[in-house]
């Protein structure tokens, strides 16, 4: 299978857009820029919108996540789109009780505790998706129109990010029943039945795999993997029982990306991310993604040197220093952009998402200073 | 000030025991072991003696907290015990509105969220705890007395060991008033206002100093920093904003340890541990502890490498291994001893605190798969 003729890589010019052109390895001129959770809380035009809409309700409410979506585009000038969406809304469209509690997170009715409510959950079929997920294509076809248009307003082309959070984080948040500090459940799930952990990843991998490929086939010009939770893992635990499973779900989009390729195709590029993963870098940058997106812990010249190949890398502002003054501020976005140029090409990132505290004035004033850096200018004269 | 003539380290025969010899890098013959948390939720016999009581109230009551501390060196034969405390009892003492709630944590009355409520907090004197630590005192005292007898049945010193929290996990209770994933309210007040982050952070070393002071003065014979939430910082933020703090928490210890030394005195060894803070064991190396404490999520040989330094290292069996059969367990604790030889000596533990589901009889297990073990037998004949 291959891209449509009318998605926007093919037939728009979302190609030649920033972000596209550096996460496919191009050093361009102006860094490209996008904030984790820009999209959402720190918006008080979002919050004005949400008033009678719970989360996963405008999740999947195309007209809400749309405009959502574009929000942040519209005020902050940030060069792509990042679609409104949550980790859990693919568990939710295969028919899991799930729901967002405020303040708390994502709860199920109940927790995978037993051998047999696992099971319940691996017996539904992941590519059930595919046929539950019209508002996800119709959010998405929105979001591609409403970011054409925007484009046309700017004059340079805006693509839309797809987003889907990797297998661990989806079978730590099932074996857990909600938000945990360790993820213990998952963890002890994986040394007390290393089979039914086997079968869940496998899943939690086919039904993150389905929810990517939906989003890019319905006109996402890019995709990040999100795991939150990968940092509670030893290196050896990612590498022997999580890992298999995040490039079984790049695989999903890759089987039709191969092929594509083979043909001269257009190819949708992966950024994959993980939170606090600094140990695993290598082993992350390892399953096929086209870039890789760098906690604020370490510099990325570190991860650079980590993961000892040549990948794009996005990063990686510590989100505490929206709260910095201006000077501070501006001194830590210029040492990121150069420490950018470890890298083969960078999308610039905060480290981690936005805080719901953020002063949206700052995030507006990072793209700027963002856009009006150069590489010539950070090199001695 | 010296250690009394009456100190078990002094009068007694804990400075023979495994835990201090291998703290002071000796490398012993049995390698010692305790485990982060051994005292307290895990045991059935401690549940049955809290029915009645709160934590922070059990903390207080010597006859309570010293029978708590004893309870798994009796069960396990641990090679120390550990006194039962909370991160915030100092902050307790020195009257801050703070209680533990069930399957919550620390809650605070208030957060410190603004510059008057956080000048309030550190107008406190931190050597009010030393005028107020009389339940700590006795705690440790009966700890004391109770170890000695233990030890008399075993026919070996088993020393006790004293907690403190480090000033940065304080510091992120006292910031965000109670639990918190990330510790955004203190990484963010750290930018926002450095002067109070300083002050606060001088104020919980000040406190969590003191704290220890009372807890080895009054009889443990080593005692461990803990730092929970350090592993939220980057690198540069921790040497640079918080490093110094916990240099200074255990310099209140050193203020007397060291013209003690000097004047051919004992001294106490002191251990350092933070969660998840592999990047920055460099400089955890570097606050003047005796030993190092590692995570699970980097191996001990790997923790020798970067501190770059000889230092004995504490840990690392990741508590998700105390759920995994038998023969995957001692196939990991073996593995954990011989990569301590990387160190100059090892003392045995997890690498997080003990699960509240572990099955007591796994962690007596683990104690004699560590006693039976011997470096010999690891080398190829």
């Amino acid at each position: 299978m291959y891209l449509s003729a009318e998605h926007p890589l093919v037939s728009g010019s979302t190609s030649q857009s920033r972000l596209v052109r550096a996460l496919r390895g191009e050093r361009t001129e102006i860094t490209p820029v996008w904030f984790m959770r820009q999209a959402g809380r720190s918006l008080p035009e979002y919050r004005a919108l949400r008033t009678s809409n719970g989360m996963l309700e405008a999740c999947l409410t195309p007209e809400l996540a749309s405009e959502i979506t574009l929000q942040p585009v519209r005020r902050h000038k940030v060069d792509a789109g990042i679609f409104f969406s949550d980790i859990v809304v693919p568990l939710k469209l295969v028919g899991l009780g799930v729901d967002i509690v405020a303040g708390r997170g994502p709860v199920f009715d109940a927790p995978a505790d037993s051998a047999a409510a696992l099971a319940r959950i691996t017996s539904i079929d992941p590519l059930e998706l595919l046929q539950r997920a019209d508002a996800v294509r119709r959010g998405i076809e929105l979001s591609v129109a409403m970011l054409s248009d925007e484009s046309a307003v700017r004059g340079e082309p805006i693509p839309l990010i797809g987003f889907a959070g990797a297998p661990f984080t989806l079978a730590a948040y099932i074996g857990e029943g909600g938000p945990s500090k360790d993820h213990f459940a998952a963890r002890r799930l994986q040394r007390e039945d290393p089979v039914a952990w086997t079968e869940l990843m496998a899943w939690t991998a086919d039904v993150t795999g389905a929810f990517l490929s939906v989003q890019v086939e319905a006109g996402a010009s890019a995709a990040q993997l999100f795991d939150s939770w990968a940092g509670s893992l030893s290196r050896t635990t990612y590498r022997d029982h999580s890992k298999w499973a995040s490039r079984r779900a790049l695989e999903a989009v890759r089987d039709w990306e191969v092929p594509a390729a083979e043909a001269g195709q257009t190819t949708v590029p992966l950024i994959h991310f993980g939170v606090g993963t600094g140990e695993l870098l290598a082993d992350m940058a390892d399953i096929g993604a086209d870039a890789l997106g760098v906690d604020y812990r370490i510099t990325l010249a570190e991860a650079a040197a980590r993961i000892g190949r040549q990948l794009p890398l996005q990063g990686n502002l510590d989100p505490a220093d929206l709260f910095a003054p201006e000077e501070s501020l501006k001194a830590e976005v210029h040492r990121i952009l150069q420490d950018g140029l470890a890298a083969p090409s960078h999308v610039f990132n905060l480290g981690h998402g936005v805080p719901q505290e953020t002063d949206p004035d700052v995030l507006t004033r990072v793209v700027e200073l963002v856009h009006e850096w150069r590489a010539e200018s950070a090199t001695p004269a």
